[in-house]
């Protein structure tokens, strides 16, 4: 079933259109966005798909991004999942901000009551992109992930993961080892229960000392050292340390007074749409 | 007294700051904000006042309008106040989207009860220009301001009543005749009176007739022509014509398929800025 146009707006030569379907996967209503850039009237471009951050919606990189200008330059749609399913009426969804609504982590919950529902790896890596592909003028082989904070675990672990789908990837201070910090050992132990081996296969530090050279073409990430969540949470150095590893080229580019949020992302946007851009269109 | 720091971002180079300060003029505690772009390290530096629109905040544009990049790659500070007075506690102030709270249609109202409150013009053009001049690194020489919809109203009426202080003014889809609009005529009503010869003094219209090229290097208005307020609320076709009555350079570009947004207003950011920087620069 098509997906229901809620809004759409003229942007840069494009059209940012907001939508609302009924997902399979999740069982659930769910909203996303779709930039597509002026050159999709000539035939199917390169996707990005971002994935946003802790109580972000499928609207806040849209609007504060800044993305659209470069995406219409260089001919790349931009497409944005919501952060976890709405509505799944779990009790205690809405209790806090790091968990359950708003923030479903990108990964399938194993366990009850989450695991009904709360299936965001099987949304954004089958069902949304297969609709991405089929409703817009989106090249199925062409097709990036980026993201932040939690949706930076999301892209790194979802190109870890699903390597086949996602030919380029980059993050924005992401959570780059979260079964070593608080926000995920809350998300992993009650997604995935209590044993720990298990979240190894959603941690991306974890699956990177895993493979050899996964993005033989580089990871970019950028991290702002004014983070206040860099030390406890974020750990960019774990992901670093496992790159050297895996011998997987990494640009991990640490700035000096940036902090956590959309000024600091929004500053270093542009580098990345030409990152992805660079590999995609090779 | 210095304005108080509420939160501060690095942005491009430079910093975003919100700001909160006891303003006399509005007898009640404002906010505003101010980016401040690197070159401000180095001494003063030119300064573009925004002028928001109906129901924002001075946190609007810094968020949606996408006006930092250029901003810190030209040297121009932005400075955005609220909308309207906060707090005043006046009956009514609240009720609707159009007209008291986040609507101060940038005037100086003469009507009780809003006379003690809500003077927006002095507050604007007087109190927080002198504030910026005093407490950062801008230059009072080189001072332009631009706005969207009540604050492209702002911004032509301001620039009109106060050429001395504005060297450079633009606009997105301005209420540009709003003695004339619904909206207008709500706000004006009430905060000015019954007596709409008064209003006039606050129509970028009726103001334009009644000069002769007031900026001579030009005013530039971008018009979405999808903008559901265009026929009703906000008649670019009055101000085009007092335009060429008064001999005044005007580029009204008039863009299809655009809406009232900020998706439209960051398409065209870009072009305001480097046009205030040309001026301004001179």
């Amino acid at each position: 079933m098509a997906p229901e146009l809620l809004s759409g707006h003229a942007c840069f030569g494009g059209v940012q259109g907001f939508y609302k379907h009924d997902s399979q996967e999740i069982g659930l209503p769910m909203r996303f966005s779709v930039f597509t850039p002026p050159q999709a009237k000539q035939g199917p471009v390169p996707v990005l798909f971002y994935l946003a951050g802790l109580t972000c919606t499928e609207e806040t990189f849209m609007i504060k991004g800044g993305a659209q200008r470069v995406a219409a330059e260089l001919g790349i749609m931009l497409v944005t999942p919501d952060t976890s399913p709405r509505g799944a009426n779990i009790p205690g969804e809405s209790d806090s901000w790091d968990f359950g609504a708003g923030a479903g982590f990108y990964l399938d919950a194993t366990q009850a009551p989450w695991s009904k529902h709360y299936r965001m790896e099987s949304y954004v890596v089958q069902e949304l992109r297969a609709l991405i592909v089929k409703e817009f003028a989106a090249d199925a082989a062409r097709i990036g992930v980026f993201g932040h904070s939690m949706g930076g675990h999301g892209a790194l672990t979802l190109a870890l993961r699903h390597p086949a789908v996602y030919r380029s990837v980059s993050a924005f201070a992401p959570i780059a080892a979260p079964s070593q910090c608080p926000w995920g050992e809350k998300a992993f132990g009650n997604y995935l229960g209590g044993d720990r081996a298990g979240w190894l296969e959603h941690d991306a530090s974890a699956l990177m000392r895993k493979t050899a050279t996964p993005f033989p073409q580089g990871i970019l990430i950028d991290q702002g050292l004014a983070d206040k969540f860099l030390a406890e949470q974020l750990l960019p150095q774990e992901f670093e340390a496992a790159c050297a590893e895996a011998k997987q080229p990494l640009e991990l580019r640490r700035h000096d007074d940036y902090d956590h949020g959309y000024y600091f992302i929004s500053t270093f946007m542009e580098d990345h749409l030409r990152f992805h851009h660079r590999i995609l269109s090779a």
